[in-house]
């Protein structure tokens, strides 16, 4: 029997992809599908397709204002914390590679580090504040130390130029088979596609 | 007895606002609200905010590749047609003042005009089509004489003024009171919002 499973690619960067983060595993849950958490640098995906940096800096006032009213709705609607960062924007090198470094526990620590950056305003472009992060996760401060491993950082970039190729253009993604869903407000057509590949007994 | 109501936003010219027309109705019935009709100029406001003319060509093609996609699940979710028009992007000057005449069959004219642009690929800027629409409709060919009224002219550019200085960022937009909600896909919040003002007996 196959078991469903759905690809989350995500750059703390993101407001959305933390918003995403909160709900993945309640939707993994409904679903009986696993999760495959996928880092990517979003900074990197966007110079290899052509977009701005930072779209955000881009827009009018308008799409600016009502763009962060909408964040705030979404954090509302899910019953989750939501405060605009004072270090923004940063770079998130260092975290996404402690994500990868982290094996098995890439999830509990990405959801540590999402919630570290926009919940509790900590710069996590800072090595202390994810040594930090690890220890109040029960996780050993030695990983930090892994952002330097050479096989680390390749892998890194090898997941953005991945991203690339899967056809992405921002973050959160879900990638369930071949089909691709941008931003934690499509995760009803994520819902529906895994629906769609139930296991069979 | 107060009546919960929403204005919807829209141009004939964004395929957004085509896919929340034909989810309007359905909504407010739900929510026993009525709906008022608020064609507006999209390219005028995106002129007084400051965004591109169409932002569907400022894209990465990733992006625009996404996003295709992304419109037509939204046509097979509704369960309604949808095709990409081979005129586009195209004046909407004459459309959208046909609807401001339409007076109290603007819900039925609107959606017959959005039917003929993004169901059926008929050039909707040029008058013989719109007056093409209105004989179908049962509603008199003179309509079309009226986009040439001096103060239908005047009611559109005030309406574009109004969406301007009511906050709004692009189309479809809907709005609850003095909250702004953004694209088909958060017709979920209006309808939270619209449940809210619930009718006070």
């Amino acid at each position: 029997m196959s078991q469903a499973r759905f690809e989350f690619w995500y750059d703390f960067s993101s407001p959305f992809a933390y918003l995403g983060s909160t709900q993945v595993e309640a939707l993994a849950a409904r679903c009986q599908a696993t999760i495959e958490w996928r880092p990517f640098l979003l900074g990197g995906l966007f110079k290899l397709i052509g977009t701005p940096d930072v779209p955000l800096f881009t827009w009018s006032e308008a799409k600016r204002r009502y763009t962060m009213l909408d964040m705030q709705r979404h954090a509302d609607l899910y019953g989750v914390p939501f405060r605009w960062p004072s270090h923004f924007p940063l770079l998130t090198v260092a975290p996404l590679r402690l994500a990868l470094a982290a094996g098995p526990d890439i999830a509990r620590l990405s959801r540590g580090v999402f919630h570290a950056f926009w919940a509790e305003d900590r710069d996590i472009s800072k090595p202390e504040e994810l040594t930090a992060v690890c220890t109040s996760l029960g996780l050993p401060a030695e990983l930090v130390g892994r952002t330097q491993d050479p096989a680390i950082k390749e892998a890194l970039k090898r997941s953005t130029e991945e991203a690339r190729d899967r056809g992405l253009c921002g973050a959160p993604s879900f990638v369930v088979g071949s089909e691709v869903f941008w931003g934690q407000d499509r995760l009803h057509f994520v819902e529906r596609a895994l629906r769609g590949q139930a296991p069979t007994p």
